[in-house]
């Protein structure tokens, strides 16, 4: 534990976010996401939800200000009716914390896998709320 | 051993089993397969068959609800005259266990090899049936 | 995931309480113990209380049946006024999942500390409750 | 597979097996040992219980002919009224494939667990049987 | 060692034997080839030549049923004036051994060496005649 | 680099201080100490003073609350002339920092190194003051 | 520490630089680059900027003699306002050192990317200007 | 193969010999010894007897002149029958080519297991007669 | 040391140079080449010239009887004026040694880069000269 | 290779060098010292002889200035009649370079070996004369 630190983070995704650059991206996977299969650097985070996650990261770093679109979220399968309420709550942690509108990409369920695969980390979640996948794309830090 | 768990299922087994996610492949191979040449990750269950396997697997994790055909067998090479009783074994284990009327695809067998080769384990028993080799495509399990 | 596995518990910890045997410990560590120095295995929780961990595990493993006191707490230092009403949870949920009244050895600081070193695995929880360290003794699973 | 060796046996078993030398010990450990905590070298065979292991083994390898007891059992805890009929089981296969009528040394319980500690290999098997874990030592094989 | 087992035949390559499959391939290296450089797995034969290890491998197990040429021999370099009696040599152990008449492929030196590199294990053995090497493809067993 | 992280601490530094718990240690050794001699995890700062890692690091966690000198010293070697001004610097950033007035214990050469051997981690700095080494005692954090 | 060598140069850099031969490149990383996802060997100077570290790496090796341009800058993104009087920084250590008044090959960001996951090292600086990427390549040292 | 290098010694052995210095021990172990069990380091010669393997290395190094028994043999076991003629082999070898007309120290059998675990290296030979083991403690080569 | 092997032959390249067969290649790399960068094994021999190391290794193995040019030489880049005597010493200690008169091949600065990737190993010298990098082109050992 | 650093030392041992500390020890061994099975860290000079390491080494750091002798040379057995004139090239290179007149401490054979095994590292180069071995305490560098 450290002071100023979410517990929900663990010393291996502090040090996954802290060692990220400028574009690096990570993918937090809801609890079905096949993350072992997929991950370069596979970091568990059992039993935690998505929304929890996004909160404390975002305060650790800003989001990529030189694209249109630093978050990329899972496409609904066509012909699924899944609904996708997260995906709100996402938008609203996000426009709290990093000033975004409308950060987000959608990306079709294969192309997904492919971008996950790229991706410096994925973070393997326990959120149970389907298509609850994100990928967020880091920004650059002004010198202090 | 753990309350619940067949005493079939080493403790390797279930972790890759916990592992999967949505649309990743297991592979259990007969013993005459070349497992440990086509494996990711390769998981010894020597002297067992593959019916129990699969009994005890199905009780863990669900088919994959977004494919038709979430099973694959080896197709039976042209001109071989060997029969394929242990499929209907296999088919009746998951009629019962995951209500699938008609869950199987035939696959040639360089093809299966190279899809193998792609799963994210491979589960070498020691199956004595021929053409007994089976893929199972793990699905979405709802949260709780 | 798996079904009827809480997802609280990790595929790594899943593994490790299954090859536990008879007599093997395993420490549940709260937010501040030394966990990382001390573990021969050390398995991270971080952001979970021990309550509920607790709760999951004793579903999946009995308690030491050939000791009196299979489960054993960090004694609070003379002098210390520190309460810890979170032993009175532990009771409770032991009482009602293993059937044990008192199961409870209080164990030295430093004893404790050797005690864990010795421990087949240490998970590293986020409790924020102090003195909130447990020790599980695992019991005879018999033959299903 | 091999032709001529039990389909019991997994490649890992077969190279310690060969890999041993005269009075190098192997033990059998059932489903309630504490394998994983105390092995040199773990080799798993769950689901399969000792007898067929032990008969698959000693056509391999000779026991020690140099001392009188060269196989060790697990002594039952004073007081604690569990038979052990499977003592039988394996004082009948020894006798038939090995031709020793009395071959058992009886070790107690913590010190069963610290020859463990020094043996080649332990062998987790799923044996439901309760204290029905077996020590070999090996003995010399003449020259062909 | 072990009762049944060639002294001639390593624990690793016992294990190597046993853990191909159907249709997996070994190749038994003379003292000249490129074994280190092509290997995926190395097993070190020195000082033995390939006669008497193919001698005791096929007692180990058929080759490949499924195949007309389930062997293969490197092609003497086209304007190379060296003899081959070795291959009459393997041809006689073959017969006698796998009831095989005419069983060898001939294959170029640098296709052979492609070849090579896929194979389960290159065993570098110490043989002193040239082109004495060798590809043995491995075939199903029946249940017992 | 992370928002609110001081530039000057790496991120595996920054897992270290995390990972420690209650009681464990850390050493921050000047550029004359010989650290990867003693270290049990090596941390390297090449080019930092200690009071500036001193001041980073106390804003991550407190100082042991359950001992009288949580901070150690290595003691000028009787006869050695040379002065500790910089202990001076250490006095008033933990003054500032953790509100300590008195926080040193003095350890004799050697006994500094055995105490330096058993740390969590070492970090070799390249400060060029002498007798210039550090060991703090992490405290609790109380839950957020 | 080494007598010569400045105390900015962790040993890890140090091997590294003299690992290198001619037209090896070494990548010094501002703060922001993705460095940890594009090294093929990562070298950590957190807390450090490029202009001393190019001075004292500039000590140690000369840069290459058969190209026109041997250090690469990353271009500015077209349309970003961002100065760059870091490069004039850089422009006067070079000339000062080695002697070269226009070294410099402008890489545009996406190209610098690729070239950086060749080079032989990536250094991890703290460096907080933007756009202080910088990329050297090694030249022939005569023999002494 | 190297010229000059008796095709029996493997690189590895060749390695380990090479890297032997004055006083370091080598094992030749007969094929019934707990080679795998006691060896620091673990070389393979399956398929081998000892006299060769004798003959071969002391072509390579001299036996110790610091002390006046270089080589030590297993002491048969008391009231163990077993003639030992090998020893009579070895002291021809050993005469021969070291010049040594009584070399041998006998060691009690449990004492040269704790001996062997000392050594440099342990050769596991196929040697088929019982009590053929053999230590060589390496001499000083003299400048060439 | 052994006796016969030359004292600038380390252990593990006396290993390698005994592992390569009949075609591997092996590369002795001046001070300046980027060998670290290239090699595949990479085996120091600071402070050693190219010509007593090819001395040294042309007494261990033939070269190769199967190519006309057994040895490649780093062209001179057009426009260089760099003079290569060390040539002529390569080619006296060949022909002294293998009896080949005109044995090398002249290979482009890239393309010899390329060449040297895919070599068994390569030796980085301390070779002070120019273009003084060499592949030998390892030949077939009789059976002795 | 680097400006100004003897071609001598490899990129390891130079590292080496910068890793150690203040009273941290390495052994520059003799060709026939038993470096390999008692080096921490073995580092290879093969093919050098001391003096030329001795004299480069000393380039880079000072010796210990807190003991009497930090050279420790290993005494002459008692009886043996060889006489170690590289004694005294040591002492004049140590007299030249540190500028000490009397630094050399003898230590018996066998408590060499122990100090030895405690060292930092072990040099083993292709020293031949007799007792030439070395071992140097690395002194205090002082702030540049």
């Amino acid at each position: 534990m450290l002071k100023g630190v979410s517990p929900l983070i663990s010393p291996e995704l502090l040090k996954a976010l802290m060692e990220m650059g400028h574009s690096d991206e990570i993918v937090f996977a809801d609890g079905n996401f096949p993350a072992a299969s997929h991950a370069q650097r596979l970091i568990r985070a059992d039993g935690h939800g998505v929304p929890e996650l996004l909160e404390a990261v975002l305060k650790l770093f800003p989001l990529d200000q030189y694209v249109d679109k630093p978050v990329a979220l899972m496409q609904v399968t066509p012909g699924d009716p899944t609904e996708t309420p997260i995906w709100g709550v996402y938008g609203d942690i996000i426009h709290k914390q990093a000033g975004l509108a409308s950060p987000f990409e959608e990306v079709e369920r294969f192309a997904f896998y492919e971008r996950a695969k790229k991706a410096y980390a994925i973070v393997a979640t326990g959120e149970g709320a389907l298509y609850a996948n994100l990928i967020l794309k880091k920004g650059v830090i002004p010198a202090g």
